[in-house]
This record gives C-alpha cells, structure tokens and sequence, in this order.
C-alpha cells in the first residue's frame, strides 16, 4: 500500500475518524484501529466501536493498492503534529506502517485489516432517503438532544425519534422529565420511523465541517447512515416502541405568559444557585394584580431569593420546576421572547419560541 | 451594616476573594465565607484558607460601619448573574444579609465574624520591601513555577525561592528533577531567604488585573505579603532550608548546540507521542559529521519515531530526557532561537533562551 497525501487534509480526515476509535482500553484492540484502504486511487479512512462506523474518502496524488490498520488517535496526532503544506507518505511493509513527512519518520504497528470488524452496510437501492439543509438539521438536532436520556436501562430513551406525521418529518427525544419536539422537514414523501442513538447523532453533529452545506439521510429497517460530503457516518437504530408522545404535549393552557428570554435565564439563574440544596427545585409564580413573574427558591442552610419580571398575564398560579431542565431549554430558545403556559401544579409546563412554531419544549413539574 | 456598590466592581472583587474560600465541604466551615468589613466609609472583603489570606478593598457610596460573614461562592455568582451597571445594596439584619439590586432581591445566612479566623499579618515596618514591575513578575514566576514539586513529603520543594546573591534577586524552583531559575531583579538592597508556596504564587497571578502595573512584596520572618493595587495577598512562607541548587548548575557543557524553538518543539512532541508507552522517555543525540540533532522514541507496542534537525555541532552526543519536562521547559522560552548544552549521558541538559541570560533550565537525564 502507498499513498500521499498533504497534511492538512489527511490531519482532518484523522481527527474526524479517529474519535469514533477506542482509547487504549478495550477488550477488542483492533477497535482502537483505522482502517486505510486504498483502491484504484481512492483512499478511504474508517473506524468503527461497533455500534457505528465512519468512513473519511480521501484523494491522493500517488497511490499503491493495498489495506491495513494502524492505530487510529496516534497516527491523527503523529499526523496533526507535522507542519502544515508537508507531502506526507504512507507506505506498508508487512505489517509496518511507515509514515514519512520531509525529515520526520515513523513506524507504525499495524494489524492486518483480516482482523477488523465488519461494518454496519445499508442497501441504498431499497433505503429511504431524506436531503436536508446542514443548518436547519444542526439547529433541530441541538434543540431536541438535550432532552433525551443517559439512562441505558430504557434504551429507547437514549435515542432521538425520527417519525413522520401529517407527511411532515419530526425529530422528538424524552427522558421521562421533559420533552423536546422539532419540526424538521414540512412535507416528506415517505414514512419514517427510527430511534437514532443520541451518541450517534452527536458524532454526525461533530462531524461537519465548515464546507458541508447538505446532509442525506438514508434509513433502513435496522440502520441509518448520514453522508456529509466525503464523510459517511452510518449507525445501528435502537430497537423498541419511542413512547406515544404527542399525547402527553397539552392542547392548551390555562395560564400563558410572554417572557423576554434574557430575564428568565437571569432569575432562574439567581434562583438555581439557592436551589442547589433542594436538588434544583425553583417555583414559578404568576401575579394578576401586580402584573408579575415571580421565581423564587429557598435553601434552609444558605438563604432565599426571589425576583420580579414585569408581565402580562390573567390568572394567579405556580408551578414548581428543576432549575437545570429550564435552563437547558433556555439555551436551545433562541428568540427574544418566549411563550411560557402551564395549568396548574401537576401539568407539564410548554415553552416555545414566540414567533416560530415548530419547537416545542414541555417540562414536567416537580411536587411540592 | 450597609454598603452600596455597582455590579461590575463588587462582582470583580468577589470573583477575586472566592478563590481563596473553600468549596462547600470543609471542617471548618467559615473558611467557606468571606468577612465583609464595612469602617468608614471603606469596604474590606477578606477570605482566607488558613495558608493564605486574600483581602479586597473597594470604595462604597453610601454606608453604615459593621462587619459581617457570608458563604463566599454563593455570593459571588449571585452578584455575577445580576446585571451589568446595576447599584447592589447589602444590608444586615441580625445573622442574616439581605442583598437587593432592583427587582432581585436575596437574603443569604450569614455567620458572626467572631468566629473568622485570626488573618496572617506582616509589621510593614520592620518587613523587606520590593517593588517590582508586573509584567517582570508575571515572566517570572510563569518561568519557574513550572519546576516546582507537588511532592508534600518534600515541603520545601512545592514553593518558589526567593533568594539574594551577589546583590541580584533570584526565584527558583526545583522538584528534584529539573530545576528553573531566573534573575528577577539586577539589584536589591536588603537580603531576602524565603521559600513562599507556588499555590500562593499561582493565587497572586490570577489576582493581578490588567490596570495593575507595579506588585509590592514585603516579606518578614515567617510571612510574605503581595500589594496589587487595591489587592492584598499574605501568605505563609514554607518553614525550611532550599537546597543549595546553585551547586547543581553546569559551569559549561560538552556539547552545545542552538535549536530554533519551533523546530524543538514539533519533534519533541512527535516522539512524546510514541514515548508514552516508556513513561514519556526520549532520546536526543548530537550527529557531527551529519550536521543534526536526532530526537527519537521506540514503543514496543506502536512503533518507532526519529526527527531530524540541522544543526552546527562539533561532538556526537546522546542523552535520554523526559519530553514532559523537555515541552514545559520549551512552553516557557520563548525566543525562537534556544542554547541546548549537554555533557554525556549523567549530566543535566542545560537550556536557556539564545539572547537573554537571566533564565536558566536545567533537566536530569533519565537512565537508558
């Protein structure tokens, strides 16, 4: 195998394939590996942890076929430590690798590529295909991420949701707390229902440079595979029903409220630092008469707080919510103002942005 | 008590003063709190953690003398989370102090400031006095700070050395396997033998802002006190004797060669990265009849690495050195061009920037 390659672009490829690699510890060593094959003048660069694999296609000046593993966050940062504008060469002997750059040489330990684990492939000709803007799918993913679950013991969870509804495509994630909804794509020609890996979809999200304007989408009944210009991330689905969500989103509210975002992240804010001896639990209080949005906590040990946003609003109520999960909301929420309704005590409240409808964020109350 | 204060500057000088106050879990709890002193119109917030003691002074608009305890960290993001420009008022009212900036308004459990406990405190009078430009300081201590051990079997070698010799005022530090000295001032009066601990140093760096131009250390017997504008910081000095590391200071070398930093660091980090498996060890040799200086590294289990650079070098020469310490060392000089001198396998490397001869950077060669 031989191949030459300038150093930026073989030092991208790297850093993008290689964190899908393990660290030094696993119990499957050829998993720390990157996969270099080249065939007919084209390089590809993969790695895998089983539950997904990414694939980086590189072109080189000078090629020899040929393929073999090497280990993968070594050679991206032997690699990413060259000078910049370098011809880097890569060159196998037996199971060598050596990598030379002007006067910097290395050998590398590599391992037959026999040994590497087969990859996770989608048949395109029967997969349903979806194209996407990179920034509405960025700016979704963020939103509804947040939401969704760390706990392994409900997998389904751990996922975000892609389904369709009314021929519009949606992508929802929950973790039992709270619940977060995107409107992705208005009108898409085929049904899709997935649950993606959250880890997978932040691996994807990680994984599009600057240059990327389009992502596609191709699902099939166990995978998904994401391409980003050169790069393919393709994954496994979690297995499972997501739950019936749509119902638990209230219709509507009895109390709503318009806040301008930038004083709710301040009060929560005051009011989170006093809640962290009550596990983050803050109460929301609308005033009527004194036309007020109250926030407050109280923690025995250390003092209380409370502050005043000036509002419209109709009706007296209070709700009680983890101070983490609003501001986690708040940071997706990007319009200046937002529509803030609860009912009473026991209902999830329902945040969205003002003027766009297509997010909704709903957080289950804590009890008194 | 009262006190009125601006955001901005009581937000800064609580940033500051937080530092030092413990986190939550601490035997002695009041370490958590910071001491406001309100006499006379001047505002005093201190904090200590028994080693150190840190003090703020800042001007108030309007107040009532009195002197109160409240939890440091607390108060601190309270006040950084309210708004810019805002006038805060704190208030007492028995234990408790109530803090009100328009319509935030917090009341934080505070403790009596009898139970704070005694400040460290130097008799400006009789104590050594210097002056110092900060940006000198700055250099300085970032030079040598990095030598320092935090080996707390060895006391004396986890702080930074002052220390007077032929007129000059020196700072060393030394943990045992390499050693960093730099001439801090060409001329002093008075002579100065004190170890003060580089966590204090490290405190007094973050606490110098940019309006600050001029540091003030007085040092006693057993005390040593740093003046930054309106900032005091006084710390204990390490109780015993330094080792006499002037003795341990190559007179000159075998071997000498002048390396451009850049080119330094780029193969020290390359072989760093295979040296990793070997606890970090990397060889150095001096080739005369080539013209170069080879830095390698051979893993077992990776591979092999070895760099090249030209250079004018009159002797072969090998030496085995930790390329941790070898990239601290070269994070602190700074010229482009560097002295590398060494003397065989057993002797330190001795490294200084081409141009300037007050810094000076020894390392110990590991053994083959």
């Amino acid at each position: 195998m031989e191949i030459e390659i300038i150093q930026e672009k073989l030092a991208k490829a790297l850093n993008i394939v290689s964190r899908v690699a393990a660290g030094v510890k696993t119990t499957l060593p050829i998993l720390n590996n990157v996969l270099i094959r080249v065939d007919e003048g084209k390089v590809s660069l993969t790695t895998t942890n089983l539950d997904m694999a990414v694939v980086d296609y590189l072109p080189t000046s000078k090629s020899k076929n040929g393929v073999i593993t090497v280990p993968a966050k070594l050679l991206a940062e032997f690699v990413s430590n060259l000078p910049k504008g370098e011809l880097i060469k890569i060159s196998t002997k037996d199971n060598k690798v050596v990598v030379k750059a002007g006067k910097y040489s290395s050998v590398f330990n590599g391992s037959l590529a026999d040994d590497f684990p087969e990859l996770p492939e989608i048949d395109e000709t029967k997969a349903v295909r979806l194209k996407l803007g990179v920034d509405d799918f960025k700016t979704g993913v963020n939103e509804v991420i947040i939401a969704s679950s760390n706990d392994t013991t409900r997998p389904v969870l751990t996922g975000v949701y892609f389904n369709t509804f009314e021929e519009a495509l949606y992508i929802a994630a929950t973790d039992g707390y709270r619940l977060a909804e995107k409107k992705l794509v208005d009108k898409v020609n085929s049904d899709v229902t997935a649950i993606v890996p959250t880890s997978s979809l932040q691996e994807v999200m990680r994984s599009i440079s600057d240059d990327v304007e389009e992502i596609e989408i191709l699902f099939d009944e166990a995978q998904v595979k994401f391409r980003l210009g050169e790069i393919e991330i393709t994954s496994n689905l979690i297995n499972g029903s997501f739950p019936d969500y749509r119902q638990l989103i209230p219709k509507e509210n009895e109390i709503d409220v318009n806040l301008k975002r930038e004083e709710l992240v301040r009060v929560t804010k005051l009011a989170a630092l006093f809640a962290r001896e009550v596990g983050g639990s803050i109460i929301c209080e609308t005033k009527a008469e004194k036309g007020s949005f109250v926030v407050s906590s109280v923690a025995n040990e250390f003092g209380e707080n409370d502050s005043e946003i000036n509002v419209e609003v109709e009706k007296d109520g209070k709700i009680i919510l983890n101070s983490r999960f609003l501001i986690d909301a708040l940071n997706v929420l990007v319009e200046s103002e937002l529509a803030f309704g609860f009912s009473g005590k026991l209902s999830p409240v329902v945040i969205k942005n003002k003027k766009s409808a297509d997010y909704i964020h709903i957080i289950m109350p804590l009890k008194a």
